[in-house]
């Protein structure tokens, strides 16, 4: 076994990767922004030009959005084949007033590098790249075929990747998927997560009179949009939180008592969601803990409300009209269309009487089960185990990763979501940031992890 | 009686006084925006010089607003005192681009002049100092002393005229107060409106977490402030518009049979009522035409939700706050701080878990009722009449004139709401203007008005 090999190139190259990583995250690619268009392609090459040298044959695929970066290593048939999956666009940095320093100009404090784009996902997808660099430059060779697939659009929710994966299912062929664009559970306990929600995004449009309306000539002799999408949108809750829409449950796959026991083993309090969030205190379903809301049941939560006037002080209109968002976070086996559908049909069958009501379904996301008992979920544990120092546990996640769906429909191969982040890394954020040792720990796990699927089945 | 001469003068002098009016309207006095201070001033200046030109007494009060004018003619305590209101004021003109041709650039076309304040209240201000100078002109002595107090803060909120009104009460003492600041019922219908609508405007903050969460990560476990503002607004009012805030009807003065039997008469119907709105359909409390509603129920409409995103497209978060402004439209012998309160009681009963509830008392206006029956009521209804040649009917109004309550109040003296304008001059909105014929008549009015007044008891 090379293990002690490759680790011990991984350690003493400790420095040199995180200098590379701040020339990666230098490069502000900001792929909803246009005229970030060059950065965008310059981190493609970044990414490109890097696993050239490791001697991968890479594609840089141009299907209209930013480019794809699609790389592979020698492939032979003998060999397990590992694809792993990450991006190297970046959010927009609003509001850049609240970053302590430039979100483009990597620092180093404390350990830990603050830049945008630090952990989602330049780091991480770093983390990878480094592994397989352990290998090449000590001549050792790989003890399983590596594949990548990186995309520049996952911000911006480009379809280049969709396009791609589901032409070129054979090429990108697999025994696993690894994606780290999740969290670890916590500082102490690295995690597998097996589960992602869905999701149903949906707008609500009321339309009342052609246009504000003075309140005092007109108030009492018509609709007001403003009220009758607030009877709307309360409809769409009980006051436990428990969802209204018709069906909207059906198709809900309970926990298992193991997961439930397992996920009361990880002590997650009600304080420290308060701790988390500022929340005055928590409030959810009925009949679940609060760790059970949060990954494995779906929810419904207005996301905007905009009607009239929002400025300072009085304006005494009846606006024109008012629009709802809403998001449904679905978990297996709901089905984002059908959900969609319900929720509409439902809106339509309590509108308030004179006003117009209308909703757009924005879009949908399957949600995503990998069963925790396979080879590959078992070498991602050992791995997590090795790189980390600390025993993993199965963890879920109450956000959305379209793009695994459509690995898991058209590669049919097992994803393990391997997360070297925090959930308070503050990605989307300001001050975004990523603990270099976790960096370095989830390069040793991506290198170890090689190992751990060679020896399965 | 000299009622010919006077008229004759009006008459033979219109292109004068539409010249003149044009001049007047040029001056931007957009009082709420600092950068007009100067043509505020300037707008009160032409108003304090043509009083003055006219023989009265004239004092500029600033009272750290923009200036109060005051005037008065030889008082004669044997004869009758009548007391103008108006305000030289005017609101702001956005959105620029809707105007067919410059704000404070006058047009005339087809009889109608065309700019910011021609209605709204230059206007028919102006139609009662022509009024005084056909008989100053003429020299024809005066029926009954006039007094005038036009200010320059009806748009801007402020207090000027309030504080001189409490303070001054003897110096305004007068027979009846005249205000031009309504509509005629429509174009072939004069009327003087008795009634006005207060007002009690409110706003619920509902916060919740310290910052935007994502509706992935924390969806189901916390309380969202937008679902528990559209919750609470949902309880504001039952599905048929009637208000349920605990005691809202108490003390409302219910129509009596001669009211409802006034306003079936005026032939008022929905269909006119969609087509003035764009509406699709009446819609209110059951039990009550859609006139009586507009001008004799008390309302309780939402003027703005804002919380979260409300840009497009799709942005997935639980907001940390979320708000409504919500105005409720008094009537007689409704109080506003009694129902203010009467709403934050229940607004913070009925505040849904998890979320912290506030409410705000922005500001309120008392309704106003005045009797039909009075010797003033019967020189403005006989004045009308002739001025505009046309049975003029008892009208109400569902906005409100906070000064008009102030006036009742410390002066005791009858108002009469004596509007030249109509209820599509769009005032407050691009283009708005008045119909010259009304302008003339309403210069006819307040001469007649004079000469009704004193042969009043």
């Amino acid at each position: 076994m090379a293990s002690e090999k490759i680790l011990g190139y991984l350690d003493s190259h400790r420095d040199e990767h995180v200098d590379q990583l701040v020339e990666f995250l230098k490069i502000p690619s900001i792929s909803s922004q246009s005229d970030h268009d060059q950065d965008t392609r310059r981190a493609a090459s970044f990414v490109a030009d890097e696993l050239k040298e490791l001697g991968l044959a890479v594609e840089v695929v141009d299907l209209g959005g930013h480019p794809l970066i699609y790389a592979e290593t020698e492939i032979r048939p003998d060999r397990k084949t590992l694809l792993f999956y990450g991006h190297y666009d970046v959010q927009p940095v609003d509001p850049l007033d609240l970053w302590d320093t430039p979100p483009f100009e990597p620092r180093i404090e404390n350990g830990i590098i603050y830049a945008r784009g630090a952990c989602d996902d330049k780091g991480q997808v770093y983390t990878h790249i480094k592994a397989l660099e352990a290998y090449v430059r000590q001549g050792i060779e790989l003890p399983v075929n590596v594949k990548f697939i990186i995309e520049g659009e996952e911000e911006a929710g480009g379809e280049s990747i969709y396009k791609y994966t589901e032409q070129n299912a054979e090429k990108m062929a697999c025994d696993a998927i690894i994606v780290s664009d999740t969290a670890l559970y916590n500082e102490t306990t690295p995690g597998i997560c097996y589960s992602l929600k869905g999701l149903a995004y949906m707008e609500i449009q009321v339309t009342g009179p052609a246009m504000d309306l003075h309140s005092g000539s007109y108030g009492g002799t018509v609709q007001n949009p403003g009220n009758a999408l607030a009877e709307i949108v309360a409809k769409l809750k009980d006051e436990d939180g428990r969802c209204l829409v018709p069906g909207f449950y059906d198709d809900v796959l309970e926990l298992d008592q193991e997961e439930r026991d397992g996920f009361a083993e990880l002590g997650y309090t009600d304080e420290i969601l308060c701790k988390e969030t500022g929340a005055s205190a928590a409030f959810g379903e009925k009949g679940f803990t609060t760790l059970e809301r949060m990954w494995a049941r779906p929810t419904c939560d207005v996301n905007g409300l905009l009607s009239g006037y929002g400025g300072e002080g009085a304006k005494t209109i009846i606006p024109a009209n008012a629009m709802a968002k809403v998001s449904m976070r679905l978990v297996p086996n709901q089905e984002p269309e059908k959900i969609a559908k319900a929720f509409t049909d439902y809106v339509l069958s309590i509108a308030p009487a004179g006003v117009k009501v209308e909703v757009i379904d924005h879009h949908g996301a399957n949600p995503v089960l990998v069963p925790r008992k396979s080879d590959m979920m078992k070498a991602g544990m050992s791995a997590l185990e090795q790189g980390f120092g600390a025993k993993p546990v199965f963890i879920r996640e109450g956000g959305s990763i379209p793009i695994v769906g459509t690995f898991q429909k058209c590669l049919k191969s097992p994803v393990l979501l391997l997360g070297y982040g925090l959930s308070t890394d503050n990605i989307h954020s300001p001050n975004e940031k990523f603990h270099l040792d976790n960096f370095w720990r989830g390069a040793r796990t991506s290198a170890i992890l090689m190992e751990e699927a060679a020896k399965q089945g």
